[in-house]
């Protein structure tokens, strides 16, 4: 039997304190770790944002405006500041036992004008299917027609749930699911979604922030794959396929 | 006019004590970035061997045998050993003023049968012509038939100089080029190299040593790109590209 692969995606705002000091939330990862690691072989990958390392700094040089050799050097300094967050979240997940390995989008990517166009994921495949937990972000990518773009956590999750067929995807964030006036919606299509009144972000996301979100995920939608926008106090309720409380994009 | 890319090696043996404690040694890596940044925008790609960091994980695992679930551990443990050894290649070159960034081949690229099949070359050609230099490593790579393999420095080399047409190929190694009986043998082609009697390095090497080095060499050099292997002391000859009393590998 194969076992149907899962994707999580921890949010930027949960793993670092975004609207703050630019700090890495270590109590935080080392509880997610946790409880990723009491489920044991999970068949999972996980994808964090970039929250307060790496948002900062692609805004400083500008990136989201194509890159040359005037701003290149924003291309390693934000690309090491995602790195650092991400051998942050790979080290809590060891800590506890998860057989986990960063994997850094710069490398393994490639974009066109700001959309992911490949990603080396029969890697990424082979990692899940060995039991060992491959961990994404958001990052810095090189782009054709751009010299280089961000491509946030979400079309990650996109291309990688298309990419290997993913059973579940889950969006961990620090809201209870996708709020419309106040209120989680609980589920999502295409057809009611302009109805809706979200809100952006206040804090700094060169990626759009819930609408962006929302669009990646009516994308995985069309192809027929289901995702879930939960708090983060609900991810062991998503790792075992309970009530989340959130919200189900679908078809 | 597009400027040629330059290929470095620098050998495993240069960028730790391989034979002794396992240690960095950060002297030598500062006094290498010095050359390379006094030359300025030099479309640059450097890889690094693994040396004392990488090789014994990857050995204790017997990664080379195959990977299943029994040892697949040891492709998160080899993967950080190498992983770090680059953070440290990278902070120099960077210290010294180079806008250098670290390539993980474990991200980037895919075998089989312990062969480098694949490659994310297109961002690190897009990387070189911004006049960023691209730090990849000798590193366990997902291997179709086996699970995971060792893919050495070299074999990157090789694949890197054909696929970014590469102009100049060096190797920088803790010899003055290749020896046979004691004495460097100013020019290898494949029709005089069974002549040489070239000894397997005492090392712990999973990758072949000098033999290993010049199997790919010679490959490069049958689609018509020379290499050079010369003493870590005359990286500056080569990159200027003057006399460096080592060996030519050439058709």
């Amino acid at each position: 039997m194969v076992e149907e692969i899962r994707l999580l995606k921890l949010g930027g705002s949960i793993v670092t304190d975004k609207g703050g000091g630019g700090g890495i939330d270590h109590a935080r990862l080392a509880a997610i770790a946790r409880e990723i690691a009491e489920r044991g072989d999970a068949h999972l990958v996980i994808v964090h944002g970039a929250g307060s390392c790496g948002h900062p700094e692609a805004q400083e040089y500008r990136i989201q405006e194509g890159v040359d050799l005037q701003n290149r050097a924003g291309i390693a300094i934000t690309h090491e500041a995602v790195a650092g967050l991400n051998r942050s979240v790979v080290a809590a997940l060891r800590a506890e036992g998860v057989d986990a390995v960063g994997i850094h989008p710069l490398a393994a990517c490639h974009a066109d004008n700001g959309q992911l166009l490949s990603c080396e994921h029969q890697s990424i495949d082979q990692l899940v299917r060995l039991g060992i937990t491959p961990v994404l972000h958001g990052d810095v990518v090189m782009d054709t027609s751009r010299g280089a773009c961000i491509i946030s956590g979400d079309q990650i999750i996109r291309y990688l749930a298309q990419a290997l067929g993913a059973g579940r995807v889950g969006l961990a964030t620090d809201v209870p699911g996708v709020l419309d006036r106040g209120a989680v919606v609980p589920v999502i299509t295409r057809e009611h979604v302009k109805r809706l009144s979200i809100g952006c972000s206040g804090n700094t996301d060169v990626t759009g922030g819930m609408k962006g979100k929302i669009e990646e995920l009516l994308k995985l939608a069309d192809s027929g794959i289901e995702s879930h926008i939960f708090h983060v106090s609900h991810i062991a309720d998503f790792l075992d396929g309970k009530e989340h409380g959130g919200t189900i994009v679908r078809r």
